[in-house]
């Protein structure tokens, strides 16, 4: 009897092919590429929606600016637009909280389905919004909201979803990607190297979420949530960015072929627990994500049963959102013809698990005395610390100074920075400068 | 009222989740990779279905081997599985036509849904067979069917729908890739690398569909079939394997900065034409299909919006065909709570291309005369064909005997087969020993 009234459903729908009236929130970049690809791309949009769709309202915060769309069409009160009975669905593209959240969550209330590509909206509220749409049986998608045009989010939720996913990890940020790419080929260092992306449109006047990794930390726990089940606590993930840089670390990194990566890592620690984390990361040149350059994304992905893969393309832009964005709004035109929507509902919290339990190999780099004894002392205390030295450099920089750079075997986090602390107490050591996780 | 019908059946989906009940038809190695993952990972599963998963009945061509499944499970009779009212998903993973299409014709006479890995039988008749299935609003998906783990074909069905596809290039065959590489590699030739393949079970006894192509054939028709909206003619489809492949040309691919690769090529060529081809191909090194080896599979796919992605992974093997059957499966007992289907239909046959029409770079190589005026003659009659050279390799090979390899520029592939008839012509030319169409 299910049958008979979902080919009702059908029938009508085939009868009455009418088009699904979007009205679009936010007009700068993304919006601006979502109405433009609907535009040009109308023809194979209609045919894979099996609907014409329209973008009837659009709504930005400042009316009297220019826009490349029908002055008719904009407004400036956003919420007008959610309620319009004239809106079947509500596409946010305005980023951040306020006035998303409320406009979303009022567009839920009304029974209408959303597309967003707001990363910080679905990290912090994505588990309310979802479960709230799930339970009225609406779709809310948010394919853009993570690596942009690459389709991982829905891998994610469907076609990888009987895997148990040991780790996963994401360079997830272009504009950080761009910097550390131009950082390992040119030697210029952060504050130059920023500048030059800022001047090309790749940084903005303001990159801190990019740069101090929040936008990753972002991705990685949307990311999380969908694997694991469940909304990840933000403030439980560790977070570090890439200002702190030196060219002489990029330099070392060649040296002993590796480049340097921000990456956004998810790990299951053991039944039930995950720890998630965001860090400028040493990655082995052998690795697919070392050659992952410029403002590309890429997700790296383990599972149990489909074992390696990796998802590369461009992370933002107009175009490549708008991809994803558009993508999305063809899934809600095809389920309305269903009478379905097809959000998929988070489970409890993700219990954390902190750093001190992270194994890994590190990179780290000393400014030293240069003394007869200096290297047995640095060894030695390493080795107090059950912190064993795989790989060495060592040079002269100065008078009576030199720097050394070590690779250690996969040591215990809590070991590798009591080794640290009892090395910056040594009289031989002028300076603990920098120092890396490492992936192989 | 579309939303109150929905959630009464949301409702009563929750309060009585009765496990979805397979029939798993086939129980090699993707068949037992899946009943054993279902098994392994039932937590997960059952967590990410909304429901628990059952293999009920499990059918064999031979009930006598012995299996890694009840004897209670398994049974001879297939048909009767397809028919049997306890079995509520049928999962196909014989492979080939006979039975296969018959018993998933059944199934979905029967209303049944149906996941299936087998690309022969969507590759000839997947048109008909998903839309019946859409008719009816049931589910028949074939993730498994190309690049194993690899999730593209969902992909290409929703999040990159909204895109106009210029191209897509494919490494689609393991067994192919693994002998390419390690020819690259190793320096043996084609029928010694086969038997290594062969000895570590990357290459079947009679391993004719991997490396004539058509396993390649059928995954690239299918792709085509979704990005652009309807079956591909496999007569149609222009297909050339690697068995003639010499280890010279994998030397000149080297000297010129390249490697060759066995690619399923389809690209938009007008207006609703597409062209469809299967050929070994020079990659040039930096292209990002020339960095998958060994038996990993890839898609790289340049949409007009998202611009170039690439998915790589393994694209055979138990475990990860697997995890896409899972996935597909997993994907059923979602829509089973909301009552719905989601195949989505072809249009009509694709309209094809032949070969005259290809315009690319090519390679050549010759076996001549080593005297004076050979290398002159050679390169006028190329320029008398509007074909232009770009780069040249000449070495003596033997007494009188040279060898020569070029690159060209871009040119039409019926100039370049005029030039090359014309060359074969020539006193001062021995063999024309080997040409490939190149990708930089």
């Amino acid at each position: 009897m299910a049958n008979l009234s979902k080919q009702a459903t059908f029938s009508s729908a085939l009868a009455e092919p009418r088009p699904l009236r979007i009205g679009l929130l936010g007009f700068g970049t993304v919006g601006e590429g979502t109405y433009r690809m609907l535009i040009d791309n109308a023809a194979s949009v209609t045919q894979k929606a099996g609907t014409p769709i329209e973008v009837v309202r659009i709504g930005v915060r400042d009316v009297t600016k220019a826009r490349r769309a029908p002055a008719s069409l904009i407004c400036g009160d956003l919420m007008s637009i959610v309620e319009d009975p004239a809106v079947d669905l509500v596409v946010e593209v305005i980023g951040g909280i306020d006035p998303s959240l409320a406009l979303v969550r009022r567009a839920l209330e009304l029974g209408k389905p959303v597309v967003t590509a707001n990363k910080e909206m679905i990290a912090k509220h994505g588990a309310q919004l979802v479960n709230s749409a799930h339970a009225q049986g609406l779709d809310l998608h948010f394919e853009a909201a993570v690596g942009g045009g690459i389709p991982v989010i829905q891998a994610l939720k469907h076609q990888l979803a009987g895997n148990d996913v040991p780790r996963m990890l994401g360079i997830l940020n272009g504009t950080s990607n761009f910097i550390l790419t131009k950082m390992a080929e040119g030697g210029a260092d952060y504050a130059e190297t920023l500048a030059e992306a800022q001047a090309l449109g790749y940084a903005e006047a303001d990159p801190t979420n990019d740069v101090e990794g929040l936008d990753t930390l972002y991705k990685i726990a949307i990311l999380a949530g969908i694997v694991y089940g469940g909304p990840a606590d933000l403030a439980s993930i560790h977070r570090e960015g890439i200002v702190n840089l030196s060219p002489r670390d990029f330099d070392y990194a060649k040296i002993l072929g590796y480049t340097i990566r921000l990456l956004g890592i998810a790990e299951e620690c053991g039944p039930g627990r995950v720890r998630l984390r965001v860090h400028p990361t040493m990655v082995r040149n052998d690795h697919p994500l070392a050659s992952v350059r410029g403002v590309y994304n890429a997700l790296w992905f383990h599972g149990d049963f489909v074992g390696d893969l990796m998802f590369s393309g461009r992370g933002a832009g107009a175009d490549p959102t708008a991809s994803a964005v558009v993508g999305d709004i063809i899934d809600v035109a095809r389920n309305r013809h269903q009478g379905v929507g097809s959000a998929i509902p988070y489970g409890p919290p993700l219990s954390m698990e902190g750093m001190d339990s992270v194994e890994s190999r590190y990179y780290v780099r000393l400014r030293v005395v240069d003394r007869p004894n200096t290297l047995g002392r640095i060894a030695t205390a390493f080795g107090e610390h059950e912190v064993g030295l795989a790989e060495m450099e060592m040079h002269v920089v100065g008078p009576n100074e030199g720097e050394i750079a070590f690779l250690t075997h996969k040591s215990r986090e809590v070991d590798f920075k009591r080794s640290l602390d009892a090395i910056a107490d040594l009289p031989v050591v002028n300076e603990v400068a920098a120092w890396l996780r490492v992936e192989d």
